[in-house]
């Protein structure tokens, strides 16, 4: 594998992830397939940890998915384990593949003292390679030798595979008054596209939270976050999201998601999984440019979004702003082909603050130059408005290059 | 607009398209956008010819596509005339756009001796920029004195784009042992995804058809061709394909497609769209390499199809194949992403003769040397069976390159 020049948009520093009470973790070369890195990541959550998962919604998952779904709803009073390697999806390896993840939540249960079906597994990295347990398994005595309430960053590089940088968000929480905490990881890069990608993502805070308010929690803020991204359109087999709630914090617990006082947590929680999106997005498979897109007037919510995906997934749309055009008939384009309702002279379309057309036409005091430097920007907003309804939307994607072909034409992924 | 390389597929002429009784047409430099080529065709059509059209799907059409719908219902007892220029779609262009359109037929009326309102529009190249009708007005009387029986392959010149060859067809067919001839053009080169492209289609025929029976059998053959073809997944605003049938070879007429003496005539049609449809993707902004996909064993015809296209417009599927890797994997990710009907365990995988995957993994006796070898072919199959149903659909595509995005990252369409 290549190595491929880092996002225009790479953080300068990771973001320092302090540790969380309830969580311990340690990573290791496990040599799956890549050489001389990190491959390997376990972290232990104690007893009383509560869990939520959302997983790809691609009807062939990987063996890790199938297991993980399962061990979700399995109630348990001892800790949890989340054992996630790079190099190997582990998917479409058949038989193997289901052993594998046997193998790997046996090997894992006996040395940690942990149930194995409450184990959560993902695999990333190339689909149709079963992976070899044993080596997980090897490793996992130096691992429950190493754990430490530190290792956040080294957790985000274990896990990536083509990404350019790992990919952190932390922030601090109120909930009636008692401070908590939000750690967030993830990795992904290119097969990213709702619903989820080859995206993995893990949160984790000392706030304690019920099960299925957890659940209720992550499952709606998925949607503006992880699940309004699109690199490329292509849902992977191995998507995988999870909410860990140690309890650690001491705040009162509450049995509805909409409970007042839990306001605060999800507008931050909501904060920490955007931002983990964006950095997502941000280092989106050979982009020069980062884009957002905001629908507005559609007949309803979904109906935006439906249009905002049709616009960010336009391989015509994604090359044009590669190129610095304002190229708005392709948006039009995008509109019309959503199959939602559109009203082409009803349509207004924007770049940044320039509005390009309205009324089915290009906008009167619209330049060509205007246009042209805005498109220099490393950022790029279109805005659309169908003039029919109230529904919004918000999507974010990046611009298709030379750089997506080069990765993904060599790249066994 | 640069000049791109052309088209390996590219045939190495056009082929002889006879005169067809019943059909005059010419071409001239209109200088709508291009310079020192020709950019209109006109086609007049002698009383009595029966018309059948197939526009495009996008909710945001061109107000040429606009007025030939409606001109399509219109019935007449005088010839008709089919116009169409490239260098600008005249799509977006607000009032501007349908001024010219109701100009560009009021002249040509006025000119050639029709009814406007029965005149097809059709306009294809950048879109956002209202045609200018006096370009094309001021050639009609040149045109009409050019009117000719011959003429095919300098019609398909005129209508191109980015296209690198010009595209035509012709074959015979025998209606109740009477000989009729047809001749088709089209173009399209991007924006190629059903339902349609931007991809004009024009086919002829001396046949005598009822005008409710030419559209029921062009209705039905666009599924297989034209609607069955995608470059980029993109929708163009000006998709249009048309069928006449002037009469003159005097066959017998029927009142139902279904008539069994009409079968040879639908054969042999469904030939020239399908001939017509993949020149179109053969021809696909900068491929290398085209691409069959077939599914089979899918729970229906639809749900065939749906998966086909799910894979023919997976980026990760089309830049494996450009790079000449047999990823499965990324096959295997595009079906479970179309949200029909699938289990992985059942899933087999050819690429031409060598089955990759069954059984929900790697086929024992499929070595990535054969696989390796197969992909330095210039025309792919990739072969999916469900293991589900009875569902067929064959679907074709091109991989995708950096010549797509050199084009389409300085293209203004």
């Amino acid at each position: 594998m290549a190595n491929y020049p880092q996002s225009p948009f790479a953080p300068e520093t990771f973001p320092v992830l302090p540790a969380l009470a309830g969580f311990t973790m340690a990573t290791a070369e496990a040599g799956v397939r890549y050489k001389g890195r990190t491959d390997l990541w376990v972290l232990r959550a104690d007893a009383g940890t509560a869990l939520a998962g959302v997983y790809t919604k691609n009807l062939c998952p990987g063996a890790p998915v199938d297991w993980s779904r399962k061990a979700l709803a399995v109630e348990t009073n001892g800790p949890r384990l989340v054992i996630v390697n790079s190099g190997t999806a582990n998917v479409f390896g058949g038989q193997k593949s289901r052993d594998a993840v046997q193998d790997t939540a046996k090997g894992a249960a006996a040395v940690f003292g942990v149930e194995a079906e409450t184990i959560q597994l993902a695999s990333t990295g190339v689909i149709g390679v079963p992976l070899e347990a044993s080596k997980l398994v090897d490793c996992f005595p130096d691992i429950l030798a190493d754990l430490d309430a530190d290792g956040w960053e080294s957790a985000a590089r274990a896990i990536m595979t083509t990404d350019t940088h790992p990919k952190g968000a932390t922030a601090i929480a109120n909930i009636d008054g008692v401070e908590v905490r939000i750690n967030g990881i993830a990795k992904g890069s290119g097969m990213i596209a709702p619903d989820m990608a080859t995206m993995l993502a893990y949160i984790a805070t000392d706030a304690a939270i019920a099960p299925p308010v957890l659940q209720a929690i992550l499952s709606e803020l998925v949607e503006t976050s992880f699940n309004a991204i699109t690199v490329d359109s292509d849902t992977s087999t191995s998507d995988t999201t999870l909410l860990l709630a140690s309890g650690k914090a001491g705040n009162p617990v509450y049995d509805s998601p909409n409970a007042p006082e839990l306001e605060n947590f999800k507008t931050v929680l909501e904060g920490v999984l955007k931002d983990l999106a964006l950095q997502i997005v941000k280092d989106g498979e050979g982009l020069t440019k980062f884009i957002t897109v905001s629908v507005s007037g559609a007949v309803s919510k979904a109906s935006a979004k439906k249009i905002g995906l049709s616009i960010a997934n336009s391989p015509l749309v994604k090359t044009a702003i590669a190129g610095e055009d304002a190229n708005w008939g392709r948006i039009v384009m995008a509109v019309g082909k959503a199959g939602e309702p559109a009203e082409r002279d009803k349509l207004s379309i924007w770049m940044g603050p320039h509005l390009l057309a309205e009324s089915g036409e290009v906008a009167s005091d619209y330049t060509e130059d205007s246009g042209a430097a805005y498109m220099k920007n490393a950022e790029i907003h279109i805005r659309v408005d169908l003039g029919l309804g109230v529904g919004e939307a918000e999507v974010y994607t990046c611009d298709l290059t030379h750089g997506y072909i080069d990765i993904n034409a060599d790249y066994r992924s």
